[in-house]
Parts: C-alpha cells; sequence; structure tokens
C-alpha cells in the first residue's frame, strides 16, 4: 500500500520555528519516528515539503496518477483557511485524503478556525502534534 | 491510565439512524471494537452516553474528580456547535479531551463547520468512523 | 394511528406566562380541546412537556422506538432557535414530525425568526394557537 | 364567511413544475380538492393566481374593499423572500391572512428560510402539500 | 415646467391603512392639498399611483420621454427597499428626481433603514408627512 | 430550432441610456444585428422586452408551453440580483435558458455582482455587449 | 416661534470644502439666503455651527431649556453616522428636530448611507443643497 | 422577603476551576460569604446550583410558583451566550430577575460578550467576583 | 479612600428626560442620594458630568495624576458604544473603574446591546436605576 | 491577431475529474476542437496551463510583453475566487481578457459564487463547457 | 515649509500608559527627539494634543487656514477607527496629511484593524514607534 | 548590517502598470534611487522580485537562515489581502519585517482596507511611493 505524506507551507521550518506552538522536532525528525512507529505495516511512504501552492496541486496530481498513490496524508499549513485550487485538486484525485493539523487551529487565532480544505477530504486530526501523521496513516492503511 | 469515552446526543441511535452518514455499527459494537483494539494497552476504559447537555457536564466533572481519569475522548454530537457550557466544563476540568466526530463535519451543513468545544480541547478527529476513538485513545495513552 | 405532541420548554407556564402572546388556556385545557376536536379520529395520542433538551430527545427516540408512534408534532418552544440536537433527534427517528408554534415568531423578535429544527421536519403551523396543534394531528392523520 | 385564496408566481404550472418538489395535482385539482374538503363549511371561497406582484397587490386590497373578504389565505410563492411591498398590503388590509407554503421552506436553499411577509400575517403553515390550504381555511373559519 | 408626482405600492390606501403611521387623508385629498400649497408657481402637475413595479417603471419611462416631465417626485413606498430596477429606471431617465416618504423611515423596522432607489435620485425628503410633496416640488421648481 | 430573447427592465432605453455603459445601439437595432448574425441558421427567432417582472414570468411560461420554445435567453437587468420569482420561472420550465449582461456587472456597483437568476440558468455571458446575445443563441442552437 | 439651525463638524467650512459636492456657498451666505427666503414667516431664526460632538449636545440641550425653541433644524454632518450621544440628545430634548444634509448621502460613499441620528428626528432632507434648510424651517413652521 | 441565586454550569467546580479568573473561593464558601454579608436584612436566601438548562428551568418555575420567591439574582454560567430556554423563563415567571456574572464577560472571549438572557432581567451585575451576588440581593431587597 | 463618579452624554437632563426610563430623579438628586447612602463609609465622592467626550477623557486623566483617585465609578451614556477613546482613557489610568448605566441596556435598542468601553473596566452594573452607582461605590471600598 | 488561452489549476485533469461537472473531454481534446472551430479565423492561437499562481501571473506578464497578444481567455479555475494578484496581473497588462468557466459557477457551491477576477476583466462566460473557450475567442476577434 | 504634529487621545499620557504597548518616552521627549532628528531640514514644526475629537478638528483647520502649513503628521489615535467628522476634516483641509501610529494596530485588537481615516491620507506609516513621526516629516518635507 | 527588500506580485511591471496609481519609475529605477538614498549608512542591500506566494516564502526563508539577514522590507503587492502562508513565513523567520506599499491602500477599493500580512511586521508604511521602501531601511537600520 502507498501512501504519500505532503507538507504545506514554512513546515520545513519546523523545530525553528515558533516551537512552543509547532514542537522542537524538524521535518526530517518527525519523518524519521512516523517511519518508525508504522514500520511494521506493509506502507510504502513518500514524504514531501513545498511552501508552493501550484507545486502542491502538481504534487497531488502526480503522486496520484505517476506513483499511483492509494491515498494521501495533507497538511496544508496555511493554505487550509483559503487555497480553493488545492480543495480542487484534492477532489479531483478521487482517493482518501487526511487532513493533518500538527497545532489545534480551533485553540488559535480566529481565521486559522476555517479550513477550506477539509470539506474535500475524508476527515481531519489536528492537535495532536506528530502522532497526527501516524494515526492517519494508521488510518488508511486499516 | 484512565481513558473515558463520553458520547453525546442521538449517539444511542448509532447503527439505526441515517447509516449512509453514519454506518451500521450500534454503539455497543462500537465499544466491542475499541475494547479490542486497545486491548494490549493498559487503558481503563469507561464509556459513557447522555443525551443531556447538563448531564454531559456533570459526567465531564464526575470523571475528572471522582473516578479521576488522566483524559476523556469527547463526541459531543451537535452539542460541538452551540453548547459554550460544555466548552467550559472541558476547560474547567483541566486534563487532556480530544474531540471525535464519526463524520466529517467539515463535508456537512454549514452549521456543522463550527465547533465551539474544539478550542478547549487538545485536539479533534473527524471523518475517521469508529477507528477516530481508537485513534484519540491511541494518542493519549502514548 | 399513534400520534405524540411533546412540549418543550416553559410551555407548562401557558395560561399563566405572558397571556398576551399566548393566551389563557392551561396546557392541560389545550389537552382537553385537542382531544375533543379529534375525538372522531382513530389517532391514539400522548401528551409531552419537557424543560429539558435532553429529555426532550429521549422522549422522541423513545416515542418512536418504544411506543412506536406513527408521527409527532412538536413544539420545541424556544429550543427552535439553537437546538441542532433536537434536530438530529428529528432526522434521526425517521417518522413524519410537524412542527408546532402557539405565537407567530415572525412577527416576534428578531432572534425567532429562525428555527433550525423546522428543516429537519416535514412541515410546520405557526401563530394559530392551540388551534395549530389540532391542525397538524389532522394533517398527520389523514 | 368570504374567504379568498391568492397564489403567487409560478404556482400556475403547479403539477408541471418540479412534481418532486410540488407534487403531482394543478391548480385546479388542488382548488377542487379544497372546496370538496370544505364542502360541509359556510365558507364562499374564491380562488386566485397571479405572477405579478402588483397585480397580487391590487387583490389584496379588492378582495377587502370590494368583495369583503373576511380574511384571506396568501400563498406567496418566492416573493414571501423579498417582497415587502405584498407584506405591506397585507398589514394594510387589516384582515387575518394566512401564509401558506406547499414545499417546506426550511428544508430548501439558504435563501427561502427568510419570509418578509409572514410577519405581518396571524401565522404560516408550510410543507403539508395542498393540505395546507384546508388547514388555513379551517382555521379562519373556526 | 412640468413635474410628475408618482406614488408606489399601498399608498392607494392612504387615509384608509394604518393612520396612525400615515394620517387620515385619503391620496386624492392630498393631492387636493398640494395643488392647493403651489397654485401660484407655473407648474404643470401630474399625479399618478401604481402598485406594480413594472408600471412605475413604464411610467418612468413615458413621464420622461411621452410627457416630457422637467423633473418626478416619487414615493416608491416600500418598493425603495429592493427595487434596483426602479433605481436603474431613475438613473436611466436623466432628469431630477426627488424620493419622498410620508413617514420617518428611519424610525420604523430594521428593513425600512435602507432605500436602494434614493442613490439614483437627486435627494430624499422622509417623515413630513403630504408637506413632503409640496416641498419636494417646491425644490424642483424653484 | 425555435429560440427566444428576453429583455428585462430598463433595456427598452438602451441607446438612450447611459451609453457609456450600455453603448449607442437601440434594442431594435440590437434585434436587427442579432438577426443578422444567425441568419444563416436554422433559428426562429422571437424578441421581447417587459419592464414587469410578472410578465417576464408569464413570457417565459408561454413561451415554454404555448410557443414550445427550444431554449431562451434572458437579459434580466437588474432584477437578476433579488428576483427569486424569475429565478423560479426559470426553474420551473425546465428548458436551457442563458443569462446574459450587455456590461460586465462584476466591475460596477457592489450590489450587481450578485445574480440569483444564474444559479437556475445553464450558463451565463456577461460583459460582452450585444454580441453576448448571439454568442449565447450560437451556444444553444449549435 | 423660535427656530435654531444646528450645524455639525466641518461645515464652517462651506464654500471651500470639497465645491463640487457641497457648492460655492459659505455658511455666512447659506444663512443669509435662508432668512431672506423666510423674512416673510413669523420665525425667529439662531443660526449655530460647532466641530465638537459635546458642544452640539450641550447647545441642543440649552436650546430647548434656556432660548425655549419650539423647533430644531440640524446637519450632523457626518457625526449622524455614529454619534449615538447625539441620538439621544434629540431624542431627550422632544421638540420637533428636522435632520437636513446639503449632499445625497445615499449617493456618496458606504458609510454614508446610514444615519443613527434620524431615527431620533421628526424626518430628513437630504441632497438638496442650502435649500433643504429652508423647507425644513418651512416645514416646522407650518 | 425571599430571594433566590440559582447558579449555572461550572460554578460547582469554583474553586477549582481556573482561578486566575474566577477566585479560590468554593461555592460554599461564597454562600457562607453572602449569607454573612446580608445577615442584619430580613432576607430569607434559598442557594442552588445546577449543570443542566432544564434543571434550572424547572427550578425558576418552581422557585417562583411553590417557594413563592420574591425575586432572584442568576448566574447563568455560559448559558447566558445562547439558551433562549432560560430567557423565557425568566420572562414567564415575572418576578424581577438580575443577572450576576463572577468575571467581566466583555474582556474575555467574543463569544462571553453577548448575553441573550440580560434581556429578560431587571438588570445585570458583571465582575465583581462574589461582591456580585451580595450586591444583587442589596438591590433587590432594597 | 477617593472615589469619583464621572456622568457622560446627556445624564445633566435626568429627571427631564424620558422618565419612563430613566425615573424621576435629577443628577443632584442622585448625588445625594448617593452621598447620604454612603455616609457612614470613609469614602471621599467626587461627582461629574460632561457631554463632552475629550472632556471625559480629561477628566479621567485628571483624577488619577491630579486629585489621586484611588477608582472611579462611569456611566459612559451613549459614547459606551463606540468611544474606543474613552476606553484607552479607562485603561491607560490604571485604577480600576466599574461601568454604571441607569437603564438595562440589554432591554433597550439593539445599538445598545454592545459596549466597548467595558472590556477596559473591572466590571458593570446595569439596570438598577440610582442604586447601581451605591452598589459601585460599595464595591471599589470595600 | 494573437490571442492566448491561459487555463488554471485542475484544468490539466479536464476528461478525468469529475466528468459529471466538467465532462469526459482532456484539455487536449479541447484545444483541437477549439482550434477546429475557428480554424477560419485570423486568429494566431497560443494554449497554455499551469497550477500555480505565480506561473500564470508570469504568463500573463509575458504573453503581453513578451509575444504581444492582442487579447487573453482566462479559466483561472478557482482562483477566481481568491487570487487579488491574479486580478492585478490582468489590470496591469492592459488588454482585453474574458474569463470563461467551463461549469455555471453559480449552480455550484457557494464559495463559487463570488469571482475577485471577473472586475478586471471585459467579460465573463461560464457554464457553457468549452464552447465558452470558442466564444470568446470569437468575441475578441471580432 | 511648514508642517504640523497632531496628536488625539491619551497621547499626553505616553510613556505613563501602557509602557510596553507605547514605550517609555513621555511627548515632550518625543517631541525633543523629533526636533533634533530634523534639525537640519527647513521645517518650521508645531506640535499639539488633543484629547476632544472636536478641537483636533478645529486645530486641522486653524492649521490650514490660519498657520498656513504645508502639510500635516496626525496620529488620530483612536479616534482613527470611527472619526469619520476627523476624516472628513482631513479631507477638507486639501493640504497632503499621513497618519501615523506608534504602535502597530493590525497585531493588536480587531476593532483598531480598520482606520477611517487613512483613507482621506496620503498614507500612513505604523508600528514604528516615535521614529514614525520623523519619517512622516521627511517624506513631507522631501 | 545586512537588509533585504522583497517584492511581490506584478511589482516587475511598476513604470508600465497604471502609472497614475503606482508611478513612472520602474523597479530598477527605485533600486537605484533607493540605494542612493541610503549610500552613506553601512546596510548591506539585497533586492528581490517574485509572482510567486510560494517563491516569496522560500525567499524570505533563506533570507533569514542563508543570507542572514538582520531585516527585511517586504511588498507583499496583493498577496497582503490574503496570504496567510506569507503571514506564517514572516511571523517563522522571527527577525523584524516591516510591510511597505507604494498606493495608500486606504484609499482604493475595499478588498485592499486589509492586511492580513501587517500583523505579523513590526510596523507599515503606505502611499508614500517610492520613497516608504527607503523609510522602512532608515527605521531597519537605525
Amino acid at each position: 500500500m502507498k501512501i504519500a505524506v505532503v507538507n504545506g507551507p514554512n513546515l520545513n521550518l519546523l523545530g525553528v520555528r515558533e516551537p512552543e506552538i509547532y514542537g522542537h522536532d524538524t521535518l526530517a525528525h518527525i519523518e524519521v519516528k512516523i517511519r518508525k512507529a508504522i514500520r511494521e505495516s506493509e506502507v510504502e511512504l513518500q514524504f514531501h515539503q513545498s511552501n508552493s501552492e501550484g507545486e502542491i496541486i502538481d504534487l497531488l496530481h502526480s503522486l496520484r496518477y505517476d506513483w499511483e498513490a492509494d491515498s494521501i496524508v495533507i497538511n496544508p499549513g496555511s493554505y487550509s483557511h483559503y487555497s480553493y485550487a488545492i480543495r480542487d485538486a484534492i477532489s479531483a484525485i478521487e482517493i482518501p485524503v487526511v487532513e493533518v493539523h500538527i497545532s489545534n487551529t480551533q485553540a488559535r487565532e480566529e481565521f486559522r478556525h476555517h479550513s477550506v480544505t477539509a470539506g474535500a477530504c475524508v476527515g481531519k486530526i489536528e492537535g495532536l502534534g506528530w502522532v497526527g501523521y501516524v494515526l492517519a496513516i494508521l488510518y488508511l492503511s486499516s
């Protein structure tokens, strides 16, 4: 089973950026932790990050049609709050996508309370730190 | 480790009510599945359901101060969308609470897009069916 | 044919409370009038009142699954304006429900103009006093 | 006792237009059914339909001052949602008016959830099909 | 100098309708009073009333292009609050139009606080009863 | 193939009214230009204009059921922005309707940015002057 | 009969400020014109201007209780759009007050479309230039 | 003179819950302090707390009609922000009710800025800690 | 202990202005009543009134830094609803301020439901007439 | 005459993505159809697609200043609903641009009802499938 | 070259009021610093502060017409957020005005995010402390 | 000291695009002017422009962590109005950033009045043309 993890804008700064909100792990550490957590499953994992809305859309298309992913975990970062283009990309690829946020968006600024991308996903996990990625993969691979 | 699962209004009709949205499992089936899924962990589990906002508040208080729960999984049902009283109860008990919804609220009617309770929780899992409860317990017990 | 009438908060004070809006009949008088008005039909009638949102939900479930009502007339009182939990209960029981209000909510304060429960019902009758209950029963039993 | 029934825009297409919403009866059939249902009452009935807001206002004035109606049943169709001019006409004629809708406006598009005319009426019946007209007449003639 | 007075919906009921708001004069009385008040000016006056939005638009066009009015006084009644079509007609005829209301719309229901037609007029006079018409004519003929 | 063109309020003043927005052609000139542009197609064309919302609804009904139009081009003028009655008429007649506006409503006043009628049409063409009518006919006859 | 004219902020710059909107007359010129226009009436006129909200309130109180004005014409300038304190002062003095604006506020920026003071007045005249003051005095002295 | 104090949801956790907002006194301590502060008045005091909206409504009815309270002090907790049912209960019992909040709701989250219950009360005291209850009783017993 | 009472716009008209809302006592009477009510406390009281927003700000600064008030009771009148400048003055002087309103603002017009100044105060008392001032002083001096 | 067609996000998946909305033609098929439809005109056509907002802006600049396009047809996909940057690019290049959408955005989700880019274009064609592109080119080349 | 600096409400408390937001310099210190920073330019500087909206308007008029200022730097304090009267004064004097705020209003409470005065100015500088005044003067004198 | 200037979408067209708003200088001219204006300071300056949101985010990250900028001046163009991703990037890099706009956004279309990026910056300068960049650099290097 092929599952891709797609991280959006500013997540490349994880571990550096506002650690009181996002924690001290870098994205690379998180990838290691995730791979370790799911090492006994039969999931083939790809891990991506981009700050560009257009690249994320290209990536979603390519993961589905080129790499033939079975499902995707996406952390769209703050693109969640306005990128109808990513929403449409999620709808267009017609495989299960789970949205993950490291922090609890509902406990932060008002503008983070609304996700335009989540409505096109199967579901959402937020506020559970890097563990959220693992739980999403567990769900998608179960 | 003690974890309680609190289910809100109309969840007692699971398996009967609108199965195209909520699936065919009754709440009792789901409890069985959850207990099975976490049987190897050291979690002591309580499972509750109430249609009454006041009872849910009483229950949250009691789980914290009488039963001394370490953390709670709550599916507030549609109380999510307006019960500031439950929100305050979650804040008041000061232990980690994870909100779970069986369906993806962001893909349903507009009034379900906003959760007033989630901001007082650690995080939220939604749209992943009964598996959401298991993932929340995994997180809280990890 | 089994029809239940469910009255919500403060309707136990009918005849006492603001008679210029709600009239001088008590709920007991109204029950008598209704039973008299439909005495020639074959309707078996139950008459309930509760001030508690949770009890109303329990009652709706029970009327449907225990008493096996064919249909229900509900006056949710001011729960109409915010109780998504009662709305979900109405949807969940999947029998015809007609919403009744004694006064014309559209001619009163702004906050009474919107009903969140009516969208889950078959229809609504309002402003026609206690006669509204009779008309709803006539419709449901026709 | 003189009661008029006034039907607004597009109701002349009943039975033809979107029958899954409005049913298969034409307006003429409905008139027959209503007359039959109330044949034992002493109501003298007039039945009107117009697609024109101005004609409906003229009609309301004329029914009150020329024909000397005791009361009126009005289905303003979608003029309900914005015709403050019809609202003012209802207020101006100072006889009881009951608003009727065949479908349940609260269960349809957002723009149908608000009625600007209902606030000037005695009450409203909606979602009960053609029977709604009969119930309104029963109320007004009781 | 040719000035027309155009009265909108329900103003034919003046003197009959809600006299505590609109006074006891009929529209015919008001016309007499106006003609008397301006009898020494050189204004040629036409006086119209229609309940129909379409007729009011036709009338505005015709007054401008057929009768060759120099200016117009309009009381659009409650069409003020939503008739963008009348607004466009006022803009289209490109002669000075003054909007008049008998009552003070700002002291009544919320929905009367906004006029979509006034923005296309030269100005507005409201709350001054039938005298408002006279003042508007005085202005337009000065 | 029978196609009707229905023009709404104030379009009879085309060529006279605000030519910097709407151009210098009268509606008659435009009809001639359109007939010329499509003279080689097999379209039988009717051309209508009315300032009355009710007449436009009557016309839509009649074109469909009396004249048996295959499709309709409608320029509802500013009725676009609030006439739910015309919207319902378009839905009711169940043939393809294309909405046309001569000017680009999105580049004008805020109140012109929203069309309540377009949602019931097949599509919309705006801002392309009289050519918009021709393009709509080309589409409907292709 | 005693009538006062109260002018609000920036009206001391009339004739200097944005003459394309407000005209070329200074406030002193306008006072002369008004006195001339009403010279045959028995009105005793006071003419005031202040840029200060507090002074305007003091003035309204004083005109009523010290000078014993019979009525007042007020041009609150842009205080119209937010000064609930002036609104309360108008209500508190309980004599007829007419609001006047030189320009048509409905044809200018959005923030000028709403007047919080007009609801406490007898009525409003706007868009008719300095003549508006004369018309208001004519009304109040008639 | 009989006065009841009714405390709403989560107030049973006072002294435990978020002491930086609500202080360190438990509800029992506060009751003692209040009784001490008013010990010289002739007030007969009852003290209640419930987390249930329905129970609070029942209690209000019962205090008025069974215990025959002269007036009531209510701290509806966060039910203030949405419970139209409690608002209606306050209106229905027709005795003076004063709303009290321990913290200053206007200085906290946006959702706490609006009270739907206060409009049915005589007045409101907030932000003055437990002293607010004493002041309300002083007012009601004066 | 030094406490100042600051009254805002139109409160100088108390006893004269709308007595059905504000009562029959003048501000001087109220001052006498307050001084009498607190005569046994050790409070040194100053009593001020101004209709000017700027003077109220000057006064707040001066009471704090010149007179060295310990705390302040303010009735900002309708400046409550929009004066962010007074709000900032309250924050800036950093001593306890309690907001008082004679009437219950929540039971009056919509625009009175929101107070922008209360968020900078310790708390608010409203609807309790002149007694509200006494209670605020009692609180501040306790 | 040089005309460019610029397609925005997810349009590369045409024919694959949600064919019940967008049809079964791929973008390549559509390009062929368009070229065929306009083969007799003297239009030199370029055809582009990008998922990236920044690339679309670069492209618009380049088409105007490098390729020297006379006009452009743009289908901004869901960037229509929020890309003020693309709107500014359209304004900046100062050649005629027509916006095209394959589906009727007014008949879909609420968030698709508003286009921020259309106001900077000459006009818009929507809901007419691939034919919309042809019609836009016909208009721009006429 | 004559430039005036006008400071609005509560800025006289600079250095005392909330220094974590506004810094420790008093307004007098800031004036000294500014004069020093621009001592080599040929700017003749006036420095004003008032807590009164009316005085600020008087001042703006006087600076323009009496002192004949070439341009003005204004820090309207919180009058920025609602004083349309100051906005109109800025427009009326028709010389360049630059708005300055010491703190970054966009990073503070929601009500500070909107400036109604800035739209009438040439531009705005905010968040740069007292240096903002210097930069504004540099711009205006360059 | 290292300072970078980052220009967003469409600013590469400066001097070409809408010169009545943005002036006649190209971005290259502006860079020359800025370098000249600050030639005596010890600022090491980098100058960038990109139309891509993703590239701007990459650039901000890189300037901070690769080039080790001390501070940044950003003109996000219209990304200001919706790019929460750029806002997060500004927060994430944790060095002082000043937002600059060439035109006064508050005096232009409504959608330009709100900046989502400014709240994450130290401050903002707008409406002062290219001089705004110089002032921002002066501030950051002072």
